[in-house]
């Protein structure tokens, strides 16, 4: 593998991160958003919040209530046959489906990306119809001087959507609703528009044919999304047979947009590959890994709340600090638990492409 | 029931249409968009066709093949244990499910709403990549001399899509892609724009949460929508409590936006109900029917292809044909089988909803 991990990875762990309210714990921290703000580096990280419980037997599940939009706590004995507990990350009952935690996005400061100090409270929350089961997997897009941050919202009656928000200073931010509708996550807005149009990965779900593919839409405003093309197919028998996502936001290259994805195989093993889109028209495919860039392989990758992933939401293309080269700064959620951090020569992964 | 259904039901049967090729066979006709064209009613209707096999044992599957775009048969032994066929409308395989037929959009013509002349030949059929399981469900806006026609796009890779295509004349079809990425259908577009934007209903599933609401969304051109609003949800042990969507196009009252819908219930039982919206904030329900306007009742409603179902793609709100007053007129498909007719006046809808 081309990729050069940070030997102290990871770089921010759950015991990092101060729970926002004293009833919770913080669970995992993972698949933050990057960006670049003056000479900081900004990481908006998915923080997720289990409910303290002094009951081993207890089970306490967090969620907002959509109509006060204050934290409840819906207890559940683990003992109870009709309560589901098969994945950890869920909470099936024979009325409704609970996230066993909730997330938030919260920000953390660096000037070298690798040493962060984190937030001590969150910058985005769950709050509306549309999130009160938790907010999850930013993506930060710089078009001008504002940043545009869209996020997974998951509540039980509107499901998986994408919400976008914009801010200048990461301190105010102003919501612009549901940009995408359900079940739809993975959405990566490219930093520039093309031929005066905007243009956005994203990965709706087929439940009908069990298909997860990305596609590429555009947009005259950011706010509606249209002319939807399927941009990339799961290969089955591949490293990326399962499902497929978008990653950090397209970065301009001389050979065209590059694209760091997700590919879960069979196994659901979560490994990063790359994908080349036309600069002029990115609804056309250049290229695609056809081995992984980066696979499972450290024991914080391997081991996890759900093991064997390396996922990421947020990549800049920049001098690296591991390496002396132009490269792919790569931040990256390590086995649903940890934040990490990688980097690799961008020459290196145009060349895999060739 | 307020409603009166046309005594000579059903007007359209699966016999009364021409199949479109020899080697197929019309299975069933149902669930047209509606439109007025001069002094006619169109039907687009949606025809299911069957591949003709000669071998009761062998079940003979038709699909259009995405790169060559022909019409592709594929041949399944119904004593394959690894062939699932519990629901007659699919073919489930270890490798692919395939429809066990193939739908495309036929007109039928009018001058009484009542007595059709069917086309010889299908109006829109399946031809891409989005579509190759076949086009289903039109529904017809116009907006100033154009008629705008979105329909279902069915593919196993691109899953179940929203498209759309404009025409002045239903010859010539002007095609403009997919509106709405999957799974999502019953799109329903308003008749006239609202403070300068389009609005539509749509039905995104979400296979997570296992939802199927009807949700609202806003647009600058009819191709690129977004402000996607959760509308109205499915009623948890009402006639609507298995899933809701979108009928025939919003009828503008002096109420509000009426717009009649389907709900199905959890024994999967299809009934027709009202919804009355804000006329200038669509996005606020009004009122919506406790009880269905219509439920499945006579024969060829309750026995079919898929029974127990009463389904509308189209509405008109115009003088009745069977009812001296001011109605609404619903085309309707019934028991998945065959296409009827019926009305019901107009305050009396509107009275049910105060």
């Amino acid at each position: 593998m081309l990729v050069t991990r940070y030997e102290h990875n990871p770089i921010i762990k759950p015991e990092d991160v101060p729970p926002s309210q004293p009833t919770l714990t913080v669970w995992y921290v993972i698949n933050a958003g990057v960006a670049r703000l003056g000479d900081e580096v900004l990481l908006l990280m998915r923080v997720a919040e289990q409910a303290r419980s002094d009951d081993p037997n207890i089970l306490r599940v967090p969620y907002i209530d959509p109509q006060t939009h204050v934290l409840n706590i819906k207890e559940f004995n683990r003992d109870d046959p009709r309560i589901g507990l098969s994945d950890p990350r869920w909470v099936s009952t024979p009325d409704q489906d609970y996230l066993s935690s909730i997330s938030h996005l919260r920000l953390a400061r660096s000037r070298d990306g690798l040493h962060f100090t984190v937030d001590e409270q969150p910058a985005l929350s769950a709050g509306d119809a549309y999130d009160n089961y938790g907010v999850e997997d930013a993506r930060i897009t710089k078009l001008g001087e504002t940043y545009y941050i869209n996020y997974t919202s998951v509540s039980p009656t509107a499901g998986v959507t994408t919400s976008l928000v914009s801010t200048q200073d990461f301190r105010s931010f102003q919501r612009h609703g549901v940009i995408f509708p359900p079940d739809n996550k993975d959405v990566t807005i490219f930093p520039a528009r093309i031929n005066d149009r905007y243009y956005a990965l994203h990965r709706p779900t087929s439940g009908v044919f069990g298909r997860h593919n990305i596609w590429i839409a555009e947009s005259p405003d950011l706010l509606c999304w249209g002319r939807h093309r399927l941009l990339l197919e799961t290969r089955a028998g591949m490293w990326d047979g399962g499902r497929v996502g978008g990653g950090g936001i397209p970065l301009l290259t001389d050979d065209g947009w590059l694209e760091i994805f997700h590919g879960a195989d069979a196994q659901s093993r979560y490994a990063l590959g790359a994908v080349l889109l036309d600069r002029d028209e990115p609804w056309k495919v250049l290229a695609r890994s056809k081995e992984p860039l980066m696979v499972p392989e450290e024991d914080y990758e391997l081991h996890g709340v759900f093991s064997n992933v390396v996922f990421t939401c947020g990549t800049l293309c920049e001098k690296g600090v591991l390496l002396d080269d132009q490269v792919v700064r790569i931040w990256y959620g390590a086995a649903d638990t940890v934040m990490a951090y990688a980097e690799i020569k961008l020459q290196d992964v145009l060349a895999s492409l060739r």
